[in-house]
């Protein structure tokens, strides 16, 4: 890449079933010179968000769909190296949004300066961005987690869902059991304060969860989708509470084969309660959410993994692993 | 029937699809004499609920099943005869539960004495029962209608839904639209405010209630099930609230057979919530709705329709017809 350019991965084609790298392309263009009001941003880290499949492929999400075509949005962190905005000056570290080595915007949107808090950079779009503000609210806000409470976490070994884990512990669960695929990813559970990690891959996993589920849940953090969600509902106590948080598992399932939620008259018995998060509504509360997770970071409190691929090139492989169950943590490209 | 007996229906057998008469039996018993604590109560009117028919087969559901040869609860309203309970006096009129011509009972549970309100006797298991309450609370409470707000309403033309859209109306609801079957109850819904009623059965149906829905609904009060709701989740608006009343539809369904709700992706990206309602919950808040309700249907503000069969041995075929889309308005039992 030579001065003056940047690269970007764009969407190939619409995407059927998992995603491929195949599906992806890496694009290099000439940087433009910058308009009143724009910013240039050079970006360190670009992360893998299973969200952003939902974007891939036709029909109805919380975004419009893609063009083939047109450049693929994911949560960046990186600095300020020319700017045409009063708000924002060369040197400023910011978030941002764009699987590209550079980010042009007008300042407006997702693009948030960081607080002065001094944890790695790769964390501001980990555990104190979107992955870790989502467990925080989810939790708090819309799960309105009491102390006592029996918790349910799926994807668990995901950064979503251990910091929701962990959360949970510290704020007074009485137990949290979360679903993990394979031995490693639930050992590693059980070390950063699971009461329980169950493997939806072995062959006994429905006797494992429902052992696990006993006495039932009060909350279930829910980020796979419809199948884990009708099974869990066997489990909810009364007035249990459901958080859509992701639905991994159902994002790459072509339409007419995502499974249904049919355990529904668990609802009106039990009075449960179901409900979607996009953590972009909690963001007036994310600066003091993030100086106390960063405070939990910095005492060995909060644990979390990450997975750090070299150089935009490898980031449709390192996305398309989040699909497979590969992923085990964070999973970021470093530029 | 003579003096000193009483008369129930009981489950003849656990029934498996849509129930007939035949699943039930009408047993003759002499009254037992009553133990200390109890009373002794004379019905004057039974009541049809379709949340009755959960508890008729084995399975899941928000009560125990009953065993064949037990009998079935159903709500009712008549007049304490006998009284060996400090709290009750001969002449007290009261609700209780029991498909029966008596009910004894220690006065506890769901045996509450009627408050002063001059109404007809039967509005105590109807609009002042728990229909009405379950629109009124599930309004109110679990849906928290705000004024200007969409609201869609499934099997509008019961007693539940009526009344539900009725006091949408009266709450300040920008519109509401109803689903029923067959143009005679949509009729009548458009005759009591309704601003839409769509016809089910009609073979446009799916045509009719996308027009009927534009620009998306605020509020789902569903009383049907599973198929309604996942239909409605593609017309939720933002922040759309579906109140779980009633799936009378799905009761019915072999299990296996149950449809499920596919369409949940609405819910993280227009933060839909989901929540199911017993309104046994709002206890404490029923006499102030009570006396409210009471006063709107004096005043003629609130419309009501009643289908009253005449003696007990009518009351299987009466509650049949819930199921088979018979039924228009609350179904009673006069006896």
């Amino acid at each position: 890449m030579a001065a003056g350019e940047m690269e970007r991965i764009v969407l190939a084609r619409h995407i059927a079933g998992l995603p491929t790298p195949a599906d992806f392309r890496l694009e290099r263009l000439p940087i433009p010179a910058l308009e009143e009001g724009q910013l240039l941003i050079r970006n360190s880290f670009v992360s893998c968000d299973p969200g952003t499949r939902s974007r891939l492929s036709p029909g109805a999400s919380y975004a419009p769909p893609l063009a083939p075509g047109a450049p693929v949005d994911g949560f960046c962190v990186g600095t300020v190296v020319e700017s045409r905005n009063p708000r924002f000056a060369v040197g400023d570290r910011v978030t941002a949004t764009g699987w590209s080595t550079h980010v042009i915007s007008n300042g407006r949107g997702y693009v948030l300066k960081l607080p002065a808090l001094a944890v790695p950079e790769s964390l501001w779009i980990g555990l104190l961005g979107v992955p870790g503000m989502t467990a925080w609210f989810g939790l708090k806000r819309v799960a309105a987690l009491a102390a006592g409470e029996r918790v349910l976490i799926t994807s668990a070994a995901g950064p979503v869902g251990a910091t929701a884990g962990q959360l949970a512990k510290l704020w007074g669960a009485s137990e949290v059991v979360g679903i993990a695929g394979g031995a490693e990813k639930c050992a590693w559970l059980r070390s950063i304060g699971f009461d329980h990690a169950v493997d939806y891959k072995a062959a006994d996993f429905e006797a494992q969860f429902a052992a696990a589920a006993a006495p039932g849940f009060d909350v279930m953090f829910d980020n796979v989708g419809n199948a884990m969600i009708d099974r869990a509902l066997l489990f909810m106590k009364l007035r249990g509470r459901i958080v859509m948080s992701g639905q991994v598992a159902d994002y790459s399932t072509p339409e007419g084969a995502v499974p249904g939620i049919v355990n529904t008259r668990e609802f009106i018995g039990k009075r449960l309660r179901m409900e979607g998060l996009l953590v972009f509504d909690d963001l007036p509360g994310f600066a003091a959410a993030q100086a106390e997770m960063a405070a939990l970071i910095e005492a060995g409190t909060l644990q979390y993994r990450e997975e750090i691929f070299e150089g935009l090139a490898s980031l449709p492989e390192a996305f398309c692993g989040l699909f497979t169950g590969a992923s085990f943590g964070r999973r970021l490209v470093k530029l």
